[in-house]
């Protein structure tokens, strides 16, 4: 193979590689969003060829994505998501003063939101006879790190919601029977990013360290 | 806050986008490695950092990598996968021929060879109440997608291999009661990268485009 020299096969730099890492390095989960703002269709055109470049197991492309246009999906969505954080803050018991104090979600304010699903079943075999909703989990969400590396990169903030009832948004939405959805992405101009989480930034837990058991 | 002028708050050129949306296009599964090569340990660091530098639901940084050191640990997990591959050939029926035919995995050449699991619970309820076991694999795969797109920029070569069966591998890594590993993953250097997906070039399956129905 040849294929080193060719256009479609590129060599990067170390300021490339550089920049990549930068890119990883600044990416946040946010919550906080410029309200009234809105992103331009080139942008959500590179946006989407960017997450649907993804990997997938056996090449079966799980992701589904669903734009959510009217205020009325998006105030039912709010609801959905407000009844999971009170739920959620009963669970957590002492914590749960503290849990209602931090800001989970951007649902109102951001210029888009999405949501996006593992799609039903396709009965792909090839890499996942023994993990078959894992991998196609997998793939989606190697998808959704695309676009939240693609956002940061456009200079976007993007916050992963994942508090909701699955089966009531599925239900919400009129999905297909089968699908899975994982996530509410919130996405667009914010007035900064966080320089670290968010949660470490507020206090609510610290992120270990590289040396701290994850590879060994 | 004015954190966008501050050094860890960088805003980005377009150039600079342009560089990630490269690199997202060029990363390619390779199962094709150059042998005996190795990768230096400057060069293993920042694929480590890259990788913990995932998003991660309630900073719960469930991955867990572990580097396989020895030859016979390596011919163990081929053992596993060359298993897996066989009960999958036979379960694809008329197709298992032709899936014979696919290289499926470069465990015994490629110049790193790293098995990631979820780590056990660690009874993180923000943001996975509803989705517990979901949430931790979706923080996985996105450590594991910054990792690919790292190396990529590095100019290696990654491969996931998931055509194992999980428990067996568990077992065969002693890892600890709880852990469920999702990735066998071969990380090298490469003669060339794939000008498109290995799956298509074979003529395996052929990728849809943006416009099927992914995003509504």
């Amino acid at each position: 193979m040849s294929e080193l020299s060719t256009p479609n096969v590129p060599h990067f730099s170390a300021e490339e590689r550089d920049t990549l890492y930068r890119v990883i390095a600044a990416r946040r989960d946010m919550r906080h969003f410029t309200p009234n703002t809105r992103i331009d269709d080139a942008t959500i055109t590179r946006l989407l060829q960017a997450t649907h470049q993804a990997p997938s197991v056996g090449l079966m492309q799980p992701w589904r994505f669903q734009r959510i246009r009217t205020i009325q999906q998006r105030e039912g969505i709010a609801a959905l998501v407000m009844a999971e954080r009170a739920v959620t803050a009963n669970a957590l018991g002492e914590r749960g003063e503290e849990f209602l104090r931090l800001k989970v979600e951007g649902i109102r304010d951001c210029a888009e939101l999405w949501v996006v699903s593992v799609a039903p079943d396709d009965g792909t075999l090839f890499g996942r006879r023994t993990m078959p909703q894992a991998m196609a989990l997998c793939s989606v969400a190697c998808a959704i790190q695309n676009l939240w590396l693609a956002t940061r990169a456009e200079n976007l903030g993007m916050g992963w919601v994942s508090m909701f009832d699955p089966l009531a948004l599925a239900e919400w939405l009129a999905l297909p029977a089968g699908s899975q959805p994982i996530a509410i992405l919130c996405i667009g101009q914010v007035e900064a990013f966080y320089s670290a989480p968010m949660l470490e930034l507020e206090g609510w837990r610290q992120g270990r360290t590289l040396d701290d058991g994850f590879f060994t």
